[in-house]
């Protein structure tokens, strides 16, 4: 059995084993104070060239997302994403747990369009009842997004250009995000990304550590006492030693990068036997997830071998199936794709 | 340097670090369905003598007391708490954070006395105004306590046969529920307190593990879709084998008690030391936390070799200061301590 | 100056202040359980035919809508509502503020489709990753809708039938619902809405009160300790009477209905005016508002002498207006309107 | 029959119903915009000589508690209260669940005394762990306080000054306050009050209206956006005018504390019928309420023919009992009492 059901479905990369297993007996202090912490955050700032930023560590996307955007807005505020945003649908109501809406708009391969956000922003201030309305208080894009689709260099500068000018942060959720700046596709650095937005997370779940994304505050932006706001929410991890580690091991010579690399060039290569098997592509990403939609009977077949993820009914006979690659794919794993397919 | 700070400064008992490395390459299920939560939720059934049992996981203490609690309380009960209770001080009202209110009641020596929680259940229900007030819904106990003392037997029962009266549910948090079964001067068991508690979490991250709470619904009382609840509070780890392949460790072989077994150990021969140096016990407790009155220029003399924790002022001379063992405390720490003390 | 700006925009029912004064000096017992009180709760139960109904009251249409769907969701669910629904869009996020989401679905005229409601409950439980996602808990329906619009008797019949199916209860937010009762173009009766739904209102503020809203719960399905969540969430007033009393009045000798049949005789008798003089209607709503499309600078000369409602942009020459009529709209308003436009 | 229940079980002084009928048709615009609250504005701001003060009214006494202390409070903040504040136990919970705890301090006759508060600013700050903490970020205290006791400018000096040297707003709840201001024992003014306190509510319920309490902003300190917050509460009254006109109303030509001069001037008369009777103190009230403790077959006898409120057990034979008066009670009111006592 090969699976290609997620990329986080595997442990970790074994260098993180490592590196827990060598300072497993040191005495570290907790919540996130220790010093591993303090390197990897010292680790994210160079890379993302971005010296006055404030980096803290959670354990899972969701959390993320409703520790960030509940800390931020303000009380009459909510939250824009678009339709198919993760917040929007597959967290179950987190950020409205926290007494935020959040504020769907409509999408175009899993994206915002900048018009789109320019139009709505315009709207709310013409509506002479906005008042009883909730504010839009703040941005939520993912990138890559739930559909694996990228924004371009030109896109993201605008949606924050038109952010800044309504004075509303940009929140970017990355939570694949080294898929998204090793795409043979894209034209967006990590630097970029913290220039343009006001704080975004590098997702480690998914890309390689056994937990753990580190959000990162772009602009001295981090709300006041955010640790006591993070305890609140049952998001303050005893053993921080555990994320500090992890992410201080990702950006210590590049291994973040390597294995977002991987993962491109295998799905790369997924992509090019879906082609050589004339599969249709439902949506053909430049990350590390693929969308093809399968026969039902073949995808029955498929799946006494091969895991992979439902994504939506086609029609009656057909599918669409989703197909990850991560650090632990292989080329053994793709060999036995093609020939099973 | 020794240290001890706490019983979560070290990382993870070994055994949990290798079975992670041993398992790291299997593609599981996410969010708690792998096998290996499953066997640990098995094993966990099996030492708590609780076939009906419902096991989740969790990762950290706040988080787990946020969750059960307003996920089992309804819209307009609170939870009864200790005015010491960790809920009630060090969560940054992480209950509060859902909606519901902490009924503080007095303590002594941490623990809520059966006469204490019985008469305030008669008030409440004899105040004409009661309708106007936060109905007690749900009673949390510590066990050990925040300050390592704990319940006999008696008390226990006790206090159970009152929640039952008056049906609210009883919830005993046990981050270091571990010590507490394996001091020399508890009468209570595992399977006594599946029997007595309605819900109860085991602590893994201040007994072993890298992270992770089991919570035990003993009466198939876990709330209906409890997996989407614990979502919608950025709960839900999406790498569940983390959390079951630790828990599945700590209960093969009896782990989780020889972990305890062996921080109980340590604590006995610390408090040893501490007779025999003549120091002045404020709270001489028969878990693994031991209370120090020390005088402050002679605590200011021993920080430097070795870490404990500042418990509290005791007066302008001296100072309350906690001293912890772990599963990584060992003998030679303790000959080191004796020979600075 | 005469005004058709909305159906609150004068005082009480002279009959309500009446009845007021005359009751002023009684020493009654507050929160709601005066015997006023207890004789509307009986008027009310009378005329919806439904002796097993539980009748409570609030102050406004926003405290009840949040008061009762946040009281009636469970944890895990959130309400289903059109995108045009007051609660989607008007109440400043008020649902979300108790930490629930409302599941925005597609309208036509302000109404939710049966065919629409039974494609989103069927798509959501075939969704594989429906545990992720907030569950559907109630179906939030206005009559009349926030666009004067009306359900007919088989389309209520439809959704209460899809409802049930899915275990699911139907809330009606009636804040206009005695113009709904009195439209010459309804089939659908008081007694018929108690059957049909779960739980309703009956508005008070926009129908002859100054203010007030009657809950109806048809199933003997109001909520535990109800008191104590209305009083948690602000909404009990302490002098219940002024609720009582209103009520009391409007449901002696049909006053309710007899406001509600004259502001339609006045509106009938408007829209005759606005096709006498040629106006574009932009809804002809069977209801007491109406929706105008009027040139730009003939409405600036209206607004000279008649108080209106903006209700959106039609295009750069044109608005799309709402003259509203209520309890005190009088035959010599619509003469002055009809010789002013 | 007569009633000393409460200070709300009558109706609104007659000057107010005939001021609702005098404007009853007048057209107005809603949500606290119509010139009456405009009025009532600039009123209640010349009377506390506080130009700079910013307005808004509420429905009743929760609810301006609950929406000021939440739109005020910061995310890692709770409230100071005393053990005995309303907020503390009688509103079931309303400051808890817009995600704050409420910080219970001692008291003494149901205030907050000076060194109390610093000493519990002082050791928050010296705990090491504060920052697991809930911070306090605000002190509530009630004027007259629960038990009808008052601070003295000295006392209430003291406590803001404390307040404004560890920067956190001082808040006091006035459901009482014109009982507070005519009482013959306080050397407190309604000018100092608005000086001294960052926000305030002068109570409108248990003084004379159907409902309805004035929050004062004294330092420019109103929330951004309030009006959303407030709707997003369901605290928003569409019928603003009810509000507007009943203040009006009562600060005009001194009616508020001609209302609460007569009260006063009622409980001093009802002391003295008590001193003569020889009945027993419990608290000896400076304001409209007094605590007496009676004989329980005395209070069943006297329970026929008066009304008076339980308030809590003494012994097993004794009751404590609270006789209020308010704008309707009448020295024949008295003089039945005297001669049934």
């Amino acid at each position: 059995m090969i699976s290609f059901e997620s990329d986080y479905n595997t442990g970790a990369h074994p260098q993180i084993l490592k590196r827990l297993a060598k300072t497993n007996l040191e005495a570290l202090s907790g919540y996130g104070t220790d010093p591993y912490c303090e390197s990897a955050r010292e680790k994210i700032k160079a890379t993302c060239r971005c010296p006055q930023a404030q980096v803290e560590f959670f354990i899972g996307g969701t959390q993320t997302n409703s520790v960030i955007i509940s800390t931020i807005l303000r009380d009459f505020e909510g939250v824009i994403a678009a339709q198919t945003g993760h917040v929007s649908i597959h967290e179950a109501g987190a950020v409205e747990f926290t007494g935020h809406k959040v504020l769907e708009v409509s999408q175009k391969d899993g994206k915002i369009e900048p018009a789109t956000l320019r139009g709505f922003m315009e709207d709310f201030y013409a509506d002479g009842n906005h008042e009883h309305m909730v504010f839009p208080g703040m941005v939520y894009i993912s990138h890559p997004t739930e559909y694996g689709t990228l924004y371009t260099k030109e896109e993201l500068s605008e949606i924050s250009a038109i952010c800044r000018s309504f004075r509303v942060p940009l929140y970017l959720d990355g939570a694949q995000l080294g898929y998204g700046l090793m795409s043979r596709e894209t034209d967006v650095t990590l630097p970029e990304i913290a220039e343009l937005c006001d704080v975004f997370y590098i997702g480690g779940t998914k890309v390689g550590a056994l937990c753990g994304e580190a959000v990162v505050f772009t602009k001295q932006n981090m709300p006041a006492h955010f640790m006591t706001s993070v305890k609140k929410r049952g998001a303050l991890l005893a053993k921080g030693r555990l994320l500090g580690i992890q992410f201080d091991t990702l950006f210590s010579d590049g291994l973040y990068f390597e294995i977002s690399r991987h993962a491109i060039e295998m799905a790369e290569q997924m992509k090019a036997i879906f082609r050589r098997k004339g599969l249709t592509f439902y949506l053909e990403s430049p990350t590390n997830q693929q969308f093809i939609i399968l026969e039902n009977s073949h995808l029955e077949q498929l799946r006494k071998n091969v895991a992979v993820s439902f994504w939506e009914k086609y029609d009656d006979s057909h599918t669409v199936v989703r197909f990850a690659t991560s650090w632990s794919t292989t080329k053994d794993d793709l060999s036995a794709l093609e020939e099973l397919l």
